[in-house]
């Protein structure tokens, strides 16, 4: 596998293995499945042990991914089909207790838009928490939600996992559900493509840099990731075009490269949208018997 | 006192203690005393016991307020003064101890224009804490701080104070800076007066409700507190108004006001500009030998 | 009436009318009446002559006002219910031609939160005058609408009259609605009310100052008025206060009164909901057979 | 000249000639010259006849460009140096008098932040024009200057150049100003270059496309233009590389890229940096005798 490739996408991962090993018959430790929901392409990849991590650089788990792409053609009521084929592979990932409290974490920073898709999913997540603690009764249709934004080391001075970890502490939740940014290979994922992840996340990716994680050994909870890739490195797009063209690059023409990243012209647009699916997705994943207009009516 | 009247401020309730028992030649348990520094008026009330405490419903402890009336008429090299002013009335109040941690909290909610004076404020901290672990040369000038916005129940599920708490054993600050905004009694004063105390809040004001506190006892460390008036109730500068021209109040035909505020009608600039103005005294205050334009450089 | 008491309403100029002549029986050249549609408030006051104009300072012409109480308790489905009766209100104003084409204008400064009804209510129209000229075809079924932020003088230098006619006279339509914050007398109404008239807006009320006016004089077309009152001036709450209660005000303790405004303590969310609802209301008036699924749908 | 690489900017229009003509020794109808002024490079194209046009496929006219490299490193008082540069570069072509009339139009959608300069270089701008007007005295030392934002097509239904002529012909200015987004060849200038052009825009690009232009032909008035390169067309990006790698490129692999650009990872932070830079300078060049720390007075 090319690691120069960056991708935070299990089935990229798979694919680029492939591509590395053309001639081998078999990827040892990882199982990958293809199905159709609601017209949407849901993908699994699992790997199942170390053989699969190394091949795939990310730890054991589940790694599903939905393609959102009728979601792009404006097609009516995609949105709703699409919150529903992302609440339904949520559920079989998050442990559902009628007494359980969870925690949302929007990771990344708010101000720079490509990174904002965390903060603005959690603007649409309905914060019930409190209302159970005051009103058990009339929120008893509801599971208990609290939500934070955990900021950025550049603008708290506080990793991320530490601050996750604290609040973790403080709130008890059965499960902790975060929500990041992610990079991909590939530029027709950008802003179409969600996974959902049991192996929660390993802030800038591969299986070591543990301390910085927000998963099961750091939080003590089980931590379900949902991602969604709104960048390709530049370096990323220029290798992968170098090779698949067997380009040999020179590596001095492209020295500015590293700090660019290729992103959809309507970025902005983009990530609202997609933060707005997965919020409601959520919303639909954590409660019970929720419609679309529901959650419009409850957090307007 | 008039307890109908609400005022977060602590030389306001000294000033209505006065009203209502005007043939009185003493405060028991309260010292104040004003001065002027560089063309600002300072003044300081001191709640010494639980007098003062009964008196000013307002716990023990220090309350700074510095009037900016001068900052309003836009002289020139205002805003420099100001923060020197206020920066120096902060280091009157923190522990300054060069290994020492430093935590700021902006409590309010970002998206309600008067309550965003916190969160606006903590935009313009210099965060140190990361910088000095990785590169401890580099800024062995500065003081580690760190921020965190608490957000607000309604949109976190959590109390402020829980997390402020979390966040507080997480860092082990040895003082952490709370900044929020107030309701004071006068219009006079709305974004123009900056109170410091060394008490910590009790949002909701008064000596009870000590749960959500932010203080000593809760977080076990000091607290200081910066504040703003951004609005007056609009009950209050009824009941003001009422009290003032000798009128009996009926009630029925004000039954709205409850919901309503009084501010500027520049508030969004006005809270942009103290927030500015705040988070600008906090750098002067915590780091040692910074300029103003050092400030604006390190932003940038 | 008493002129110091400012409102933008007509219904509420009629009414201190009453008040400042409690032993009249006719308020001669202005007709008004009552209605309830789909559970709201409908009130016409329709001023006739020189002598309606005198006694309520507004211009000749059609002020229909319509009171959005019940959208404000939350119940299901009243936005649409509200946005119904608006279209139908506007569509009663509103010169409607299938080969017209009309001109939205949001006043006022999006950056001060009570004045930017008009700009974030734009934000909500179908544009569909480029599409109609380019694919006539696949746009057959709508009207052919722009729309501009006029600004206001301090942030461009322009008139906000000046500007509206300069683009008025490029676009030729055959109507213009212009979208303003207002004022109003009473606490009750602020976002919660939506005055709809024929005949435009004299900004700085009053039926002089002539030449900023937005009107069929100033503009030669139609000029249809959408104004939701945001806030009340302090100065009127005080006013309206002391006469209620007959007490004479002493104006030296009011001094700083002037530049204050009285708004509800969510006035941002507030002014976001209803600024929605007259985009809605537009889109409805204008366009035939759309639903609001469609809207959203177009919108997003 | 490989026209499917896409530049905004005369110098590498130039540059992008000899790169296909490597064995021409001249390039007839085009006068180059480079210069450093307090540290930053100048290039100055200047195009003198159809020749040239034809060759660079931009009108006859000066363009010259600031390179900002220095601003980059941080170096202090780099700001007001640039600023400096710039403001003297825009003084070499727009005509000042002391009783002229100044439009600056800041083009491009401010929601989406590659394309958000021009509007966000308008807020540094300072509206004078009203002022002059009311209190002619005071404000003497000030030329008379306005600004809008013309919005985008699709959230106005208006062409730019429409609304820009319909303004342009109410404030009768001796010359306008026009901000906008370019896109450039090269990710190292991303940012970090200003190009200043007397020819005004052609939108789109390209000597034709006259109908859209905002130039002395279209307005009546001259035209400065000043652009900043925020984005590189992902598909020039690839382009651009097959070139220089003598790669033969298959398209069916990119047709996603159409509509992807490259731009640096903090675009937010980059366009929020150059636009005020942009403001500053047309201050300083508009007025004479203003200094930084003036403007940052007035504009607070």
């Amino acid at each position: 596998m090319n690691r120069a490739i960056r991708t935070d996408l299990a089935v990229e991962a798979e694919q680029l293995w492939w591509e590395s090993a053309p001639d081998t018959s078999a990827l040892p430790g990882v199982r990958a499945e293809e199905s159709a929901v609601r017209g949407f392409s849901v993908t699994t990849v699992e790997i199942l042990d170390a053989r699969g991590e190394a091949a795939l650089n990310k730890p054991v788990g589940k790694y599903i991914t939905v393609e959102l792409d009728s979601l792009v053609r404006r097609e009516e009521n995609t949105f709703g089909d699409a919150a529903a084929v992302l609440a339904e592979t949520l559920r079989r990932l998050i442990l559902l207790d009628s007494t359980a409290n969870y925690l949302v974490v929007g990771l990344g920073n708010r101000e720079i838009t490509p990174d904002a898709v965390g903060p603005a999913a959690v603007d649409h997540i309905l914060i019930t928490r409190h209302l159970k603690q005051k009103l058990p009764e009339a929120f008893a249709a509801f599971r208990p939600v609290s939500a934070v934004c955990s900021g950025v080391l550049g603008t708290t001075g506080i990793e991320s996992s530490d601050l996750v970890r604290a609040v973790t502490d403080e709130v008890h939740p059965v499960c902790v559900i975060v929500i990041d940014a992610l990079a991909s290979r590939s530029l027709e994922r950008l802003c179409r493509t969600v996974q959902i992840a049991d192996t929660g996340i390993v802030p800038g990716s591969g299986v070591g840099n543990a301390r910085q994680a927000l998963n099961r050994e750091t939080l003590g909870v089980p931590v379900i990731a949902i991602g969604v890739p709104t960048v390709v490195d530049a370096a990323t797009l220029t290798l992968d075009l170098a090779a698949r063209t067997g380009t040999q690059l020179d590596a001095g023409g492209f020295g500015e490269i590293g700090s660019m990243i290729v992103t959809p012209r309507d970025i902005d647009k983009s990530v609202r949208d997609v933060a707005k699916l997965i919020g409601y997705s959520l919303n639909l994943a954590l409660h019970d018997g929720l419609s679309i207009e529901d959650i419009d009516l409850l957090l307007s």
